[in-house]
């Protein structure tokens, strides 16, 4: 029997999404289950395996030759282990063992969300045919992930490319990681609203106080929500180009809800790029927007799983 | 014949150095030239040119199978060329084809001078056995090299790992460089001295406003020469930490004339670390002196031509 496919699992604080994925990229089959994150571990774990058993139970699974997880942080890929954030039951959580157990002791590959992320828009995105790049997301948080020489570089734990928790002002306000000044505690979704706010900008009737809604502000000419895009495209731009100065990429691919604020975030982003990334090797680098949707996750983890020790041109 | 041996150059802004080393990293016979730093672009070759033909002049030449060189950055690995910052003469100086001209068209492998410390700390060194880690020299400037899943991660254009160009106060002074806040504007030699001499420190009778001097009052107890490490400390530890939280290193190793302070820097930046590095997978994280001498330059660059894509564990 030919193993042309790939189960893929994307799990997050919200849903926890699987799929069977063929080495095209397309996805032949889905199955999601909200995730019970205020529950106990195993509760967590038995949304999962209701996930895996619609794929399992799929004519199709017999052609599945492994499974790629991509799961919210921190993961350790060396231990099979995960501690998300948002999700307290699982702390130091055996999730590959568990999830080998219920797929025929196929294969496993974990790998951070963002390093899944990372793998989707090589393969197929805006970072496809760069040898040296990283992605991000800016969201709630600021996640992300490298691929360095060609090849994913998802690190020995499979957490590298956290940009969200580099520091770029390191006298800065205090992070909930514990460090200060991080990319995420300037240019993350909520931290653009506070600042916002902070800065006396007001919501509309609807009261709606996202990002969303100061980019729409700044769209409109206001210069408090102007200024605060214009800071999170500051600290963004340095930790890129700390980034490049450290590894050499040519692009990072920005994705997540806050780049969806289109040139609200990208002009001021691109103007900080040249103030940060001033040594010639950097000078090159381009930013682009993140061209895979919602289901890059799954996208992701599939090609982490298709792209083992891989260059992602052999696929 | 054999050839076991291969040519190393490490070219900085004062000497031109050349030797022949052996698969085991000893060198088995040297040249040297004061670098011409003042004079034009062939002037500065031919003090090269001098020192290659003292090594091709002799019988251990016919056992040279490749040229291995360090150089003061940027270089351009991509393009074969060279533009020290120190060395106005070369800018783009195609470096790779006039030494190839008078090698005989041996491969000729490019570096720049962090990458090439590393690769001699990663084969012979405080970085021995580590599969990732980060190299640096803390000195006149601040600079690195990265070895990432065993190998050497030089980079497309051979300047990866320049960590004294990384922003970690985004809204700090001026670097000459053209950003603000990079890691050499706060933790290199002559800003360690002279954020001393602002707050008030001043020199013995033999007027030394050296960084070395400072590290002498602060191991005397003077509270500014201590805070003065202590602020240099504290940006290397944020440059270290965003290290490890982007690529997943597990040991930075630290040399230049600013690392023999020894504990008046390590102790304050082992502090700051746990400040930094938050994150589970960077806690682990260590820092160490290094232990290659005035040889590292030499050593990195035949360790960097003897390991063109294969692992240091191969020699």
């Amino acid at each position: 029997m030919q193993t042309d496919l790939v189960a893929a699992l994307d799990i997050g604080g919200t849903k926890i999404a699987g799929a069977l994925v063929d080495d095209h990229g397309r996805i032949l089959l889905r199955a999601q289950r909200p995730t019970p994150a205020k529950e106990d571990g195993d509760t967590v774990m038995r949304a999962v395996e209701d996930v895996l058993r619609e794929l399992t139970a799929a004519p199709l699974w017999v052609r599945a030759g492994a499974v790629g997880i991509g799961s919210a942080g921190p993961v350790d890929a060396s231990t099979g282990t995960v501690s998300p954030v948002n999700v307290p039951g699982w702390r130091d959580f055996p999730l590959v063992d568990r999830v080998r157990a219920v797929t025929g002791g196929l294969p496993v590959e974990l790998v951070g969300d963002g390093v899944a992320m990372t793998a989707a828009e090589h393969w197929q995105g805006a970072a496809q045919g760069h040898d040296n790049a990283l992605c991000m997301v800016v969201s709630t948080g600021v996640g992300g992930g490298l691929i360095l020489g060609g090849k994913l570089h998802p690190g020995p734990t499979g957490n590298a490319g956290h940009i969200g928790h580099i520091s770029v002002d390191l006298d800065g306000d205090p992070c909930p990681c514990g460090a200060r000044g991080c990319v995420e505690r300037i240019a993350s979704g909520p931290n653009i609203a506070r600042r916002a706010l902070d800065g006396g900008w007001r919501p509309g009737v609807d009261g709606d106080v996202s990002a969303a809604a100061v980019a729409a502000a700044a769209r409109a000419g206001d210069k408090v929500a102007i200024a605060s895009f214009e800071r999170a495209a500051q600290a963004l731009a340095a930790g890129i180009a700390a980034t490049a100065t450290l590894v050499e990429i040519d692009i990072a691919v920005i994705g997540g809800g806050v780049a969806k604020a289109g040139e609200v975030l990208f002009a001021p982003l691109r103007r900080s790029l040249r103030d940060y990334a001033t040594l010639s090797f950097v000078q090159r680098l381009t930013v682009a927007p993140a061209r895979m949707g919602t289901d890059a996750g799954l996208v992701g983890a599939a090609a982490a799983a298709l792209t083992r020790d891989r260059d992602v041109s052999a696929l």
